[in-house]
């Protein structure tokens, strides 16, 4: 028998990946899975690309490439300076490098009630110990070593947070030599205002990671995202970047520099926001057509996601093989939710990825589902 | 202050990549780095990329692309099972991803004298202690978890296992439960007939990793390697590497895909064979001209690198400011050398960066340096 690290004994996929295999039946609806809607991707033009993106390249990433990006970051208040800037292999590779640079086992880390998945994952894999973010903001126990956030249409639940949380969050990071790490995938899919200023933003003296990706607004397939982070973290994290794959693809990170700089840019991003805010419409109105009496919830006013809390005392996770039957793939609440004991009544709908027409179809099956279990239930 | 894991306390960053940004020093000849050629890149075909790289994709790695890889390995007596793949960003990645699997504080880990230093970078970096692959073999001492090797045109010595020595090491590790961790991307740049049957074909019980890169055949900015693994351990790789980066750049499956099923693939592998045999050659000759009284070496039989022990008692590390002063750039061997204690007189020279011009250039300089370094210790 091989002798594997303790951190192996529990591993387990990400319940969202796995299902990403059930969504490729054919004809199976999918609001499982963070996918961005095909109909979002612009081609992608090759022809141009110099020969130097095949040889190795900086781990920081490519010069060019870095000064465009950290010319937006300073636009929205963070560090503008491209020697500030690492270039990952998508930001669920900021999670890993996260966590190699301040996790270990019985680590305290402060998360949301409801938090990405695959950042749970990580976490867990170096032995996090999750503590609620709300204690961190009371200032009650041990404060965490890092807290990890998503102010801006969180994923799951879609939430924003106002201006006094954010500030709030900043300031008691600091007060607490907490690491903010504030991962923000989906500020530009925003389709109302909205308070979007990155609490990494209100960092004075304390130590940050900010990173973001290019995953929802050019193309995942490429897997290319950056962060920025305090002068006490970066080099430590260029280094830990080194070891985990010496440097991201540089024919992507040279294809999304020309989306950056072409002149029809913000008239893409702004196509994909209108395609996006109609879909979440759509969505809003089918669910209360269709969920008024089986769920609550809030429309979000970004992102990709709506966060459903079914009423009463449903287990959303035991319904999901009959939805899988039926054709619906959702993904269960309680895989985002750390300190859940017991069964949870929520689910994540990804809206963004099907088209209205399927959504309805999708929605109409999940509440008839619903409605059956209760009738079973009361009956 | 950030409370950071015990892990990074140490950290430093490669040697190799840190030596890369003077290589950039126009004018700077680089014997330093793994870099191939440029002139072994062959253009890259985009037009026809399927949308679908866009988006989202498996874990595994894309099932054409995973087909057409295990079809190769089949033909060298690995699993030839596409459901035995990962696909990885890069070789470096599948470090990362056993690091994980098997090496916390204190683990075994058994390595050649001279080993790939970013490898050893990774093991450290994760708390492995390293005991040399000679006690495994001889059975001394309690066995290490894992042995790390590159057997085939070794990175840094060129050296290649005969297959005795092959037989051995699978031996080894099955007979003391020793994961065998094969890291075998030069495999295919080979200069004459030799051994090269990867030592984890011999292995028929116990547990082992396999990797292979494309970063020394196509071209490294595309970072794309690929594992296979016995069947204890690929699932648990597999949740490694959705949590590292959920999965592989889409577009560079697809393009070295197009690459493997080119009608001249066959041609151009050698091509790239021919171009590094002939530098290996002009190398050597260059060597034995220049560095016969100087320092002691072997010709590799394939790969990328000469590997020179200096005669007396030299520091190969100290002669490097001066080098880089008068433009030349090498590795200390001292960087590759777990077991070492004090000074080496080692060092690695990459033969097949530059052209034999250059190379000419650049080993004059070197051989100067050492002889005045001599004369003045003599003095």
């Amino acid at each position: 028998m091989a002798r594997l690290a303790a951190r192996v004994a529990d591993l387990v996929g990400s319940p969202v990946r796995d299902m990403l295999k059930v969504a490729e039946v054919p004809g199976m609806i999918s609001f499982a899975g963070g996918l961005p809607a095909p109909e979002s991707f612009s081609p992608l033009d090759f022809h141009e690309a110099p020969a130097e993106v095949l040889q190795y390249g900086p781990s920081e990433g490519d010069r060019a490439f870095r000064e465009a990006v950290a010319a937006e970051l300073g636009a929205i208040g963070l560090p503008d300076d491209p020697d500030r800037l690492l270039i990952l292999s998508g930001s669920q590779q900021g999670i890993d490098l996260a966590a190699k640079l301040a996790v270990e086992p019985g680590t305290r880390l402060g998360v949301q009630d409801a938090c990405y998945l695959a950042a749970l994952q990580v976490f867990r894999l170096f032995g996090a110990e999750f503590v609620p973010l709300a204690s961190l903001l009371a200032g009650e126990g041990p404060a965490p070593s890092l807290a990890y956030i998503n102010p801006t249409f969180q994923n799951p639940t879609g939430a924003c947070a106002a201006l006094a949380e954010r500030q709030a969050l900043a300031e008691a990071c600091q007060r607490h030599d907490c690491i903010l790490f504030e991962d923000d995938p989906y500020r530009d899919l925003d389709f109302e205002p909205v308070e979007r200023r990155p609490v990494a933003s209100f960092i004075d003296k304390g130590s940050f990671i900010y990173q973001g990706s290019f995953s929802k607004t050019v193309a995942p397939g490429l897997r290319l995202g950056f962060l920025t982070a305090s002068p006490d973290l970066l080099p430590k994290l260029v280094h830990l970047k080194q070891a985990a794959d010496l440097h991201t693809n540089r024919l992507s990170q040279w294809l999304v520099l020309q989306r950056l700089q072409a002149p029809d840019r913000l008239a893409r991003v702004d196509a994909n926001r209108t395609l996006y805010r109609q879909r979440r419409d759509h969505f809003a109105a089918e669910l209360s057509r269709l969920f008024a009496d089986l769920a609550d919830w809030e429309a979000p006013s970004g992102g990709f996601f709506f966060w459903l809390r079914l009423k009463g005392e449903v287990d959303a996770s035991a319904l999901l093989p009959a939805a899988i039957r039926r054709g619906v793939l959702f993904t269960p609440g309680v895989h985002f939710e750390p300190f859940r004991i017991g069964p949870s009544p929520t689910l994540r709908l990804n809206f963004g990825y099907v088209t209205p027409e399927i959504a309805t179809r999708g929605l109409t099956i999940l509440a008839d589902l619903i409605r059956e279990d209760r009738a079973r239930q009361a009956a």
